[in-house]
């Protein structure tokens, strides 16, 4: 085992990260929306790299790229993302990637090692247009109607327009053949503070939480904030701030002990100041990995809404349900094996607070997460960062995992 | 004075407010941005009505216009805006207007009246692109600077270009010419349900209250909706909630029985679904027409940001201060009497909780105003309105006003 650990090159792994962190830079980590000019160019970089692992593959119809071998033997796909949140990280992504691609660097050539990784970047993890759509579109669940329909929420474009403008309209769009994966293994900081806390290297994934999520919205009365006195109010956006801090306060008697709640976005309607908010909305979504545990909030949040109902109008929508994903329990041991061998043991069975394609991947084939720690839990942001040491230890177990799974799959 | 009552014509007040009304139409009210195609052609109906009057005006280089007459003896001015919020209601300006034009028709060409009523129409008085910035523009309170400095806040277009585009770059500025005017009255809904509420049909404003307006932002830590425990979390938006119930709760402690406080819009940083905010703001006013009072209630928000401040940091920044304006005393009694002759004695003395051109007009001459009764006190808003009944009632009271205050004058 030793001497395959040899092969794992960290100077390299780095290199291809920063490569990727100066395409589109931003402080300290990048800014690069799906269909930007430093989205694309970071796709071009992955499809040059794709040979020196004995793969082909190019840019797909909806922005995919998945890089295939020709080499005998079982195929593990591996991947991630390479586009950003607006201002964010440079690790939130490419991590993923770059692991991946160094598993097949080092494991495709290996004569050694029967089969290969295949190297998968999927489009738009992180939502710009949609969620999760290049991975939805690679197991099936993206029509075209969807594609129509998907506009970029930071500033109206058209996924059409997108595409065209990338010079992508009419490409065929890379889909899931049935049998083809032993599994799907995927690679990302950990956007937490529990193995840094922990002082542990590496995290083994259990469970993808699910994600709800609701548009609440409070209807008053619009009207002139000068002449109309307090006491005849109807002022929606105050009602909503009663509510968030409500929520705070009644939640924690009744969610799980890992459920998380956030309020992401307040909308007050004009949102003028001299007009008393005649409508307010809120973008509400909880998090938990058992669906008991999000069917007893949500029955609190209707029946908070209806309480204050008195002061206006409250309607609580439910607008994305999210199904927890369980990861392959093989899987998960072959990520323990090598955190034993390379990582001595410093690793932790938990469940991923944040979405990832890899949820997607598990409808269709067995799926597997391994996580790096994030310095100071911090992660959406541009001073996200992992130590350069974790990255390597992180590359080192994640090529070990992935030599184990083929190994097993040829020799069961 | 009966005879004098039968020359102001209903039906041409209302078919003035009514044409006036289908421009730039939305619902049942109009949206009329500053500059925008309808409030343009807004304008060049009035100046199309002038010489009804015996006046003569045009647009100035501010968008203002204010028509003069050649009759001798004292000067009148009298006026409102025509530009309107957005998607707001079809007599909040237009009524002044169409009031102080049906004046100048009746009386200008009264050889039994000495003097005459001149007509204005000021841009902008709903702060599409600042503060008053046509009345403030007569009064010599804006200089070519603040003109290049302001940009509309609903598009950003700059208001050199808004000028541009509406043909009045280069244009000159119609100034205040010291001695010219005895006064200035102005009309208006009142903005609130107190008249209705008491059945009055006239109320005579006695001070227009002052605005403090207040930028307060909370920065927290911008983190992963997912992966970060609701324990470490330091989420600015909840902190903003927080704050919005709690001024809600203090304020009325130590308010004075007529102050008002608004927050009209609330920002959370980035503003995305999945994301703890980082930083969030909101816009806070208060208005009261004793200065005391504010300085009560600002000492409490500051005091009550430094509670807040281990949550995370609160910024509390003024960002307008108003002096309350008091109305011409003589004017109110001038509204008092035509009110008793022409309204059976209907009227109220009441502060304007809204602030209007007239408190910019009265830094520089005796201003006065009249309010009419708004349904259910709904204003900035498209259901606006007012019953046909009082506004005739109004339109006779202006008049009798204005000629009152015209005659006391020529005599005294």
């Amino acid at each position: 085992m030793n001497n395959n650990l040899a092969r794992v090159d960290g100077t390299r792994v780095l290199a291809d990260l920063h490569a990727l962190r100066a395409i589109g830079p931003y402080k300290t980590g990048v800014h690069k929306p799906t269909f930007s000019e430093p989205h694309l160019r970071s796709l071009q970089w992955l499809v040059q790299r794709l040979p020196e692992a004995g793969l082909a593959g190019e840019i797909d119809g909806i922005g995919n790229i998945v890089g295939t071998s020709t080499k005998p033997g079982p195929k593990l796909l591996a991947g991630s993302h390479l586009e950003s949140q607006n201002h964010a990280g440079w690790l939130d992504g490419p991590l993923g990637v770059v692991y991946a691609l160094e598993a097949a660097r080092v494991i495709n050539p290996d004569p050694n090692t029967s089969g290969a990784v295949e190297v998968a970047s999927w489009c738009d993890e992180e939502g710009h247009f949609g969620h999760f759509l290049g991975s939805r579109s690679y197991v099936g669940g993206v029509t075209e109607a969807d594609i129509d329909a998907a506009r970029d929420r930071n500033n109206d474009r058209s996924m059409r327009d997108a595409l065209r403008d990338a010079g992508l309209a009419g490409r065929a769009r890379a889909r899931y053949e049935r049998g083809r994966h032993i599994g799907y293994l995927e690679a990302h900081i950990e956007q937490g503070e529990t193995l840094e806390s922990s002082d542990l290297k590496i995290g083994i994934v259990t469970s993808i939480v699910g994600i709800w999520q609701y548009r609440i919205t409070f209807t008053g009365e619009q009207n002139h904030a000068g002449t109309t006195r307090m006491a005849v109010r109807r002022d929606a956006g105050l009602a909503l701030a009663r509510f968030c801090v409500d929520i705070d306060a009644r939640f924690p008697a009744v969610c799980g002990p890992r459920t998380v709640w956030t309020t992401g976005r307040i909308t007050l309607d004009p949102g003028a100041p001299s007009i008393i908010p005649g409508a307010a909305e809120m973008l509400f979504q909880i998090r938990d990995d058992d669906p008991g545990v999000i069917a007893r909030l949500e029955d609190l949040l209707r029946s908070m809404a209806a309480e204050v109902d008195k002061q206006g109008t409250v309607v609580v929508e439910r607008i994305r349900t999210g199904a927890p994903a369980l990861m392959d329990v093989s899987f998960q041991q072959a990520i323990e094996q090598a955190g034993a061998a390379c990582a001595g043991g410093r690793s932790l069975r938990m469940p991923s607070g944040a979405g990832h394609d890899a949820q997607i991947l598990a409808t269709v084939m067995p799926a597997g997460m391994l996580f790096v720690p994030s310095i100071g839990g911090i992660s959406h942001h541009w001073t996200e960062n992992t130590a350069d040491a974790d990255i390597i230890t992180g590359a080192v177990v994640f090529v070990e995992a992935c030599r184990t799974i083929l190994t097993q799959r040829d020799s069961a």
